[in-house]
């Protein structure tokens, strides 16, 4: 035991490492790296990666942790059984899968994303056709690889990434969404125009001056600054390492103020949930958000919960009228809160309101599983995804640009990953609910204490880190199991004037 | 040979992977690395330093340099066989001093600065002289061990960071030093009081205006931002990896207008050096400066000869004032020459004017030779540091803190490092008199046209990376060897008046 022990725990610390430095090198290029220099950085990368698929391929470590697995049950500390639970699991992929329909897989996919970002542009979709074709071929492939008694089917991947669910569980919330929220959103969206002023949308708005709001809600969401910071980037996005180093980004955009706001914010979800793991898990595998579902109920209570509420700006909206003086002139807190919340039938996912967001990743859900069982082909994927968002949405999209080909997520091989999006919407609306139990969340955001808000969640969220599975934490935030019940009356409750 | 041709490519491509990453570490970390994330990111390191030792130990590389370095004959590349030079004369330390003597005084230095830091703000000699004691005994054991034909005493240390330099060479510098230069500068400010108006030194230009001026001055220089960037950091300091990605900070000093200027423009010295290296050395060894003085020769050059020059300020002057109308008005470009151009009798090296700097660096060079000779104790440093820069400088520090303790560089272990400052700036006049014979530098720089002096610079210092030693970079830029005399002479002229 002791050796085994030994091995896992000195090959854990070198993985840790190579991530580390792997992290640090995509922060950089994503962030600040001269355009110039990404042939060398690639090849220093390479060196990298294949040191660390050494390490991970050592038949030592893989023993080590099949030994351990074997006798977890005599492993005193829970999080380290959880670990090499997690780890066992990781080797169903080295040992199940043909190691070389796996590289081809992989170089497959590092290399489909252009030919999807050239369909896209063409709006072509006969061009992307024959690579998601192979991508989803394999993926029924690796399905049947990986099949047990307990997951089959598109199941598998959707426990990729949110253990614990599967067609069973996205059923039921889909189902509910279709029952409750297609309806309500097609009756509220029906014929609606803004009532805001228009110079919400087509007044400038400088990056100096939004920078400097953004500096601001840092204070009021209590972002840390001695473990993050804020820089820009092309896609805002959270990158962190370990409880001690979360950092954000976020994009300026001139002619939308909204935008580098509730990507601020958005992220801030992202980082103050990881920044809140026990600092204890930092030298473990288990650091980090437990799943994606979690991750994005994070993100998207800070943006849409908290950040889109009329509490949260009656108490700001003063600080943005400061920095923006001219722009604002006359435009009432109710006026910019109608404008940060308005809805409509839309037809790109990422550009999707509050409201009809889950509904866009609902289309994607249907066709995933229904590729996955073989009842749709590719080829008729384009029409399938038509007549479901004019279904569910209720705006049919004319091109495949704007329809099929508008996410990059399949030319990067993630099935399964989709849903996760919506549910993290949903898990945000059942957390809110028993949060609100305990502390008020509108006097909370209201006396700026937003502090209080990160507190409970850390306390019944983020300390936990990946030590608990996604169902494990919302039965400790919440004394229940998922119920999308609380998202649809949050939302009709929300949207219903 | 083949066999130890791939040992010595195969382990070298890892070695230049984890020096990147190593490198890419410290670039974060003294630019943008959250406060808190120190202690999770020195744990990574150290994992990283570790596989590093092991590679760089591994008998079989040695083995193989072994080999290649008894064969250098057969080899065919001129570069290779000097990389094998080089990695040979490394070996020495391995080779040739105790392991145990090494550890503990790499780890006597790695904790040194701390005591030294105290040291200085305590204004208290003693404190750090029992640590610089056992530095100083270090290295003189070292010099015995790394002793050759050729190398010995004092020379042993000047030659790691100077190769072809040693007290024959410094003494011949130095000397025409103190004969000509000292007695030039005691009369030159002998109660010289400056002639330009105050407000360029009490004004406050703030730093966005600042920050405009140094990104006009990376296109007045053409510094390739595809392949590098300029950032902030406490001190200034340039930072490459290969021929595209090197990297530059600078500081903004809102109550000193000269300092981001000319730290930006000696930092873009060092760092189109090593852009201008021949992209065929990114992979070798040889990437990078050939040594610290000629790194400073192209440092100084930049900052102290093109961009204190009346020429450069006729044409940019404007640009200024156009950034800080208030601060600048009426203030013609002679006394803003005058500003930038002020001499005086100082105490600290690093704020030093051009014209007395390297007397300042003798100073240091003087003692450094006692005291490795056994001619003077480290208890007697700070008066002897005192009589010399009276003697040297004309002003006599009343205290240690002005004096002796106001270098980092000792606690580091630096001795025989100082010289190559001083050195920099002599090879720098060397080189600009070459160069002026081929191009008119004045009318180059007047018309705007600083890459036609990048070029010549490229194609006679730059392109060679370390393939060529400091002397032969003399050679072939200036067909003679090390002249101090035009050092003297450009200094004579322009501060004669």
């Amino acid at each position: 035991m002791e050796k085994y022990l030994t091995i896992y725990t000195e090959t854990r610390k070198k993985i840790k490492a190579f991530s580390y430095f792997g992290w640090l090198m995509g922060w950089d290029q994503e962030t600040e790296a001269p355009e110039g220099s990404v042939e060398y950085r690639t090849k220093q990368y390479q060196v990298l990666a294949e040191e660390m698929y050494k390490i991970q391929s050592d038949p030592a470590y893989i023993e080590a942790i099949e030994y351990l697995y074997a006798h977890k049950e005599s492993l005193e500390d829970p999080d380290f059984r959880v670990e090499i639970k997690n780890a066992f699991k990781d080797l169903r992929m080295v040992k199940k899968v043909p190691k070389d329909e796996l590289i081809s897989y992989r170089v497959l996919t590092s290399q489909a994303s252009h030919i999807w970002a050239k369909a896209k542009e063409a709006d072509d979709f006969q061009m992307f056709a024959p690579t998601l074709e192979k991508i989803v071929e394999f993926n029924r492939k690796l399905v049947k690889y990986l099949e047990t008694d307990e997951l089959k089917g598109y199941d598998v991947l959707l426990d990729m990434y949110e253990e614990g669910f599967g067609v069973k569980e996205y059923d039921l919330f889909f189902d509910t969404l279709k029952k409750e929220l297609v309806p309500f959103v097609l009756e509220v969206t029906k014929g609606n125009k803004p009532k805001f002023n228009r110079r919400l949308k087509t007044a400038i708005f400088p990056k100096e001056q939004q920078r400097k709001f953004s500096e601001y809600l840092m204070e009021v969401f209590s972002y840390d600054l001695k473990h993050g910071l804020l820089k820009e980037s092309a896609h805002p996005f959270t990158s962190g390492v370990s409880s001690t180093d979360t950092r954000i980004t976020t994009k300026f955009h001139e002619d939308n103020l909204a935008s580098s706001i509730f990507s601020t914010i958005h992220e801030m979800g992202h980082a103050i949930y990881e920044l809140q793991n026990d600092p204890k898990y930092d030298d473990t595998f288990l650091h980090g958000g437990t799943s994606l579902g979690i991750h994005e109920s994070q993100s998207r209570m800070y943006e849409n919960m908290l950040g889109r509420s009329m509490a949260f700006w009656k108490l700001h909206y003063p600080k943005l009228v400061e920095l923006f003086p001219k722009q604002l002139k006359g435009i009432s807190v109710e006026e910019f809160y109608l404008y940060i919340n308005q809805v409509e039938r839309s037809l790109i996912r990422i550009e999707a309101d509050e409201l009809t967001y889950s509904l866009h990743v609902m289309v994607r859900y249907e066709l995933e599983k229904q590729m996955i069982n073989g009842k749709l082909k590719v080829k008729d994927l384009p029409n399938k995804w038509k007549s479901l968002m004019s279904q569910y949405v209720g705006k049919r999209p004319k091109t495949d640009k704007e329809g099929v080909l508008q996410d990059i997520h399949w030319s990067g091989g993630a099935i399964g990953y989709f849903p996760t999006y919506a549910l993290g919407s949903a898990y945000a609306a059942q957390m809110y609910e028993a949060m609100n139990k305990e502390i008020n969340i509108e006097e909370a955001i209201s006396k700026n204490n937003i502090k209080a808000i990160n507190l409970w969640l850390k306390e019944h969220v983020h300390t936990f880190a990946s030590s608990k599975s996604p169902k494990e934490i919302l039965q400790i935030c919440t004394k229940q199991d998922f119920n999308p019940a609380y998202y649809v009356n949050y939302l009709k409750n929300k949207f219903k004037q």
